[in-house]
């Protein structure tokens, strides 16, 4: 098999050959008892949680192949409908299953099966994450790709079913929360890294909310996290989330016994989602993120009703690749960056045309640029409009090419303010040289808003992001000139 | 629609007319919203909620027509594929994807949908107790019955995925449970209905246990329900189990605070299930029953060490009305029920040839014979005999033909003792003639004895129910001289 | 010890003797170990639990009488203390701190140790509900009873500081509480008995709460009881109360699945408290019942703000009683109960002068004038002016003569409106005539309210009650004419 | 008030002075509404909470002198009591009442009206805890420390009262636990400190128990915590506590879902108690420490009936201390503390005599000689020769000098074996030497040897303790000669 791309010895392993002997026992018994059944599973089960990342893969090649579609069988029972009568309404009916049947490969029964055991649903969750790395690693060849691609579409519809509504339970973490769900929200906290513990107890502390969804089959994980601030305005940088709120210490706050001060949720009027995390990778392309900010608002809105102003503040996690790109098609002289007037002050920092694009690019690369205050004078327009134009033109299949931006204009929000020094972190230069975005919920709109942006493919925006989109398209033009 | 055994002018009433309208609407959108479908699907349910029986009914046969397969369609799409080239394998994939798809119906896209909000799934099992009454009532007429059928069985499926072991969780009832719960338990109890709160404070007090599965889903519903008593011995008859257990007085074992005498569990070495109940119609044919089962013996096994003993004190439901047939048969000729003896015996009681099998089955009929103490007497031998030969013998499609055996032979067990005198209670009587069996669960040999019952047809049993059959037999055959 | 009055063989019984003897043992030790102490405790408080009401009443004496005060012992640590030079500080404070313990009877010593093994506490506050027994018995002799006494107050002090706020929990009762609470609440329910379940399924249900104390070291026992409508008026009778709410039937509410339709608690401006249980009779003397309210007031405007009213609808549980009195002495011709008019209609009814008292008397008793419309209407004014009077003005030691309008008037409540035909149960016709009284708290109020009353003995009240008590004493003066 | 300790300025400033006069509010009032007595009991808490440790203490001062004891009162109360005649029981203890009102001073009540709030216990903890610092500083000077001393004791009789078992909770912390309790175990611990959250989260892992009491006026605040390992023998040193336990990652161990691997607690055999702290100073005197072993030994005994053995490894924190003080009695000539040849031995790493007794000192000072191989072999006779001595025969009135060898023999426990080189951390260097001691609890036998304990001063221990006591005296004894 010299497509595979995992190291083919794995499939020598005794162990290995152990787990493909239990997948043959377990599909060809027919009249199986329920013992044997979840016997074989959990066998299998207990054998793929001990093997390598390279056993994985052959394995999952292994049930593709072997448990996948049998094409000759469907093509026999696909002449067999045809040849029945149309008007023999039974007939057609068995012989229209026996096609389905045939066309629900093997593999989805034993995906079934490890489904009804305890811990199974976690299994395939955790499955489907391996799956997605060997499609993506190609193991078992190119020629496998499609029916890879087939089984992992499988996979999830049936984690799409386990995972609707009914069984999400939305948690509201504090400081009370069990330690063990405090150390994962810690762990999984990718957008705003979480420092150590103090950091972490002010992010459940007054003035914040921290929401997460569990699952009844995999108590204790926090699926979806998400972070809220209350503030009494909509937040233009990290900083005014960050530091602490006012007028209350954290320990004052924690002091569960005697004479408490609480915080005085009535002072706040906006809710800031500031940070939205899904943790599991075998849950990729079911949408619980969207799910868990309908049920926060509901929450928010049930038990602070003064609470009107729904917003998130946002990373963009593609802008900075994305202007070196143009960065370099400006190089290229396919278009312009800069006006006039901005080419002439920064030459003066990063030297003349010859050097002038690398340079630049360079010091973008590294984030030196945030040092020097009269360049960041200097970049703010342009970037600010860059970064409009970005989040607001740039298109991939008719939708926004950044992912948050697609994410939250799914949900029916409006893009409503670009922020410039809004995260000054390593993580926010290195993506965004340092903007974010604000996207804000008007609840009443977001279906509107939502069913415009999938159908007609229109973004609900604010005039400042309008407007430097279209200056930033005018420069581009006039650099055409 | 002449067919159609509900009233036809439901389907003229404004709010069925609506329901019609809202699945047309939330089936035909494409790119709909998540709040557009999540909108619609809560429509639909609230209007069903309120229809009647018969709008109920006529509603599903809507559903199975509109949304059902489209046979054209699947014709279609099996001749595109079948015209494919078999290497073309990407080609062959996205043709059987799509011919996939087609054998779908829609009504299982609404019923995922539906399955998504809050509350969906027990919806959906209430939807599918009423698809099985419209079924049977062969609501649409005789012509869309196959139909109907499959699409019982597209919404079993569903619910097997969801029904699944990871999802229940086992609680154990006492008189500290929710009253909701305990009032819900004494409703569902069909085998040894409760008569009142003292009666069901004891089958959750000392020596007595109350499992119940509860779903995710369906919070603070009972979904099956297993009572057990934890006796010294197995019991012969319900008289055992119903009375007050030994030392103890129910108010000093409920009293919660201070001195409170408690069970001595290891004086106990058995555990009799005495009453298992599935309370949900909508989830017919899954057997949750086996699963509740199991859990429980291993619960057992981990707080009690000292009970071995696992054994059912089981009715006969089918038991009477068999044996009224075998006594027509008996008139008829076709075969002998009696030895000459007991026949002589009887005759005392009944009357001579001409009257003796009427007023037999008159008075098995009203039960009265349990008054008379002699004809007791008489009567216990041939009618366990009857019963050993009905449940060990008498069989449908190989498997046992008593619907309680069937269960606990397909669970592994063995049939351990049949009683006599066991349940005197009109329904005991009325149902089994005061008959009742033992179902014995040695946990080594489960798997096996089920595996055997399946594969080949084997119950495993006891001598004195073997032997009780044979002499059955042999009477039986006498007859025939 | 011919002036006891239990028999006095009980402490022949050698289980008695035996209790005896643990205290003995207990007391005399010093330096017992705290193994040591608490096995003697946990001995005599399960003799104790043991015992005959007779026996208990005996070893209540046995306790007074034997660990009780030693005033010899006082008498000579008092003249050591005056002895003592007054600037002698250390002296000083030894010797009193001697004389302190010797005022401090060896049984507080006893209590204390009950109270700090598991159960104590509900043991020393069930053991004081006997002693309340014993002191009304006279047990002891009446020689003993300032001694017993002591006791009482001894004990009722220590339970004062274990029954204070921090230790009590309040729990809002709903149909999903513990079947063993709701059956608690359901016996102890002396105002409004509860007659079966699904009447106790209503007093949880929707548009009503119920409220209980419970402590710590008695869990899952209710110390009191308030049970709350939510309505949009303050009723005037019970059966306001009692009937099912508008709009929602029981079954509805309790529904908690799927697409419940919840009360609408924002139509509701008005938290009528319509029943108030103690239930340990140990615990007399120790107010919790006006914690309760404080702290149910302070529930229903955090969940409801919408709540503005706050009133009872309470008994009078003594009118009918002193009414019988009064009339008495209006049969002496010490005073007039009815006005002349008013007695020339009543004489229809009740006959003249010779016979009217005692008829009169008797229908009252037996409640049967409730049946006749006319009388019914001729009573009512009278009746009502009684009451009033009743109420308002007859007092014990300054303070209301009524226990009930003592507890809400102590609380700070407004004496509010007597309704008529109120409460036409028996219990209501027997204790009141059938009327009932609501006293409402204007929360801002209730302290000066409270204060005035305590301190100048003035009774909050409206007009209609200050109106109709001041007629009352006009008809009586009259009557001395 | 030269005599006072604290800044006299902080009597003047403006909250100080509203704190008096709440007082004398408080107490003044007669008649007062509980409305009244609470709202000013949270006015002094509030305002006590925000104060400075000077002002603290003053205030606990004007407690103490404004409302504590009368002494003409109680003498003329006295003479009161003793010109009554003897007879007149009923006078005598009205009499007596009187007095004993008298002798519990005004702060009493105001303790006790404290405790009624919510939060009080707490308060009054707290308080309890200023007040022992205060006596400790002398604040109003040493002519009221002896009164201060009374109050002490008052406020201690009425926190025991509070702190029964059955106000206490006993909890399991895991690492499903609050993080806020998880902190406070990790902040309170001072007998082993936890260095981070690893350390932490062995310490609730596998092989590991972390018990608390907690106390219902007192939520989530750890009162006592007992960390306990189960193990398979009776440790010698902390190493065998502080290493990862055999075969079990920690990771694996806490994996909550899917296919956990358990601790096999079958395997051991015992349960070491590691680490017990009290961590409210405001309890001292208040032995819960005793109980929380007791109940740890019952629950452990419930859910793990292999454990049969019952020890602790303990710090010995006077140890060195005391051995200092006997170096400088041996330097003087009064004692010998090694033999001949130790001696001699010793001399090459400490010089000679005049030098010798100073370097030993130094070095047990800095703890370096554990850095030195030989010197830790020649120390290791000697050295367990003086801890035996220190342990087993110096004592405090009568009872055991070292207060955790006092705590453990007054349960109960025998003074088991001495360990070499246990605790090599600085803390156990800096105590003890490194050298730790365990206390074996044999349950049947504690109540006799507490008991013998307590009344005889005869302390229970094994041969290798006595041996080595032994032999420490005949080295002391010889070196008189």
């Amino acid at each position: 098999d010299k497509r595979a791309s995992y190291n083919l010895d794995t499939m020598l392993e005794p162990n290995f050959k152990v787990a493909e002997s239990v997948l043959k026992d377990l599909v060809s018994s027919e009249l199986a008892t329920s013992y044997f059944i979840e016997k074989k599973v959990r066998e299998f089960c207990q054998l793929y949680r001990s093997f390598s990342d390279d056993q994985k893969g052959a394995l999952l090649v292994t049930l593709c192949r072997n448990f996948g579609l049998e094409h000759k069988k469907v093509m026999s029972a696909a002449e067999n409908l045809l040849q029945e009568k149309e008007d023999n309404i039974m007939a057609l009916l068995r012989l229209e299953e026996r096609l389905k049947d045939l066309l629900s490969p093997k593999y989805n029964w034993i995906f079934a099966q490890i489904g009804k055991i305890d811990g199974g649903v976690k299994f395939l969750v955790d499955m489907r994450a391996d799956l997605l790395c060997s499609i993506s690693r190609e193991d078992g060849g190119i020629d496998l790709l499609p029916s890879m691609r087939s089984m992992n579409n499988a996979l999830r519809d049936l984690l799409v079913l386990w995972f609707s509504v009914g069984f999400l339970n939305l948690e509201i973490i504090t400081w009370k929360s069990p330690c063990e769900m405090l150390e994962k929200i810690s762990e999984y906290e990718a957008v705003h890294p979480i420092r150590n513990w103090t950091d972490l107890k002010r992010r459940v502390g007054a003035y914040r909310r921290c929401f997460v969804f569990t699952h009844n089959a995999m108590p204790s994980e926090p699926i979806v996290i998400l972070h809220v601030a209350l503030t009494d305005n909509i937040p233009s940088s990290m900083r005014e989330i960050v530091q602490t709120p006012k007028m209350m210490s954290v320990d004052s706050v924690m002091s569960s016994t005697g004479f408490k001060p609480e915080e005085d949720v009535r002072s706040s009027n906006s809710a800031i989602f500031y940070s939205i995390t899904s943790t599991q990778k075998g849950l990729q392309g079911i949408e619980l993120g969207t799910y868990l900010i309908k049920r926060v608002v509901h929450e928010i809105q049930q038990e602070m009703p003064n609470v009107k102003v729904f917003s998130t503040l946002s990373p963009i996690p593609g802008f900075k690749m994305w202007l070196i790109s143009q960065i370099k098609e400006a190089e290229k002289g396919c278009c312009r960056v800069f006006t006039e007037e901005e080419q002439v002050n920064l030459v003066e920092h990063f030297g003349p045309p010859d050097r002038f694009y690398c340079s630049f690019r360079y010091m973008l690369g590294n984030g030196s640029w945030i040092q020097d205050d009269s360049l960041v004078q200097i970049l703010e327009i342009p970037l600010m409009r860059m970064c409009a134009q970005y989040l607001f033109l740039e298109k991939r299949r008719g939708l926004a090419l950044d992912s948050v931006a697609n994410f939250h204009l799914r949900n029916g929000a409006v893009m409503w303010r670009i922020n410039w020094k809004a995260d000054l972190s390593p993580r926010g230069l290195g993506n965004s040289c340092g903007i974010m975005v604000n996207y804000r919920y008007f609840l009443e709109d977001c279906d509107e808003n939502s069913s415009k942006y999938l159908r007609k493919r229109t973004i609900a925006t604010s005039e400042q992001v309008e407007h430097l989109a279209n200056e930033s398209v005018q420069v581009k033009t006039s650099s055409k000139l």
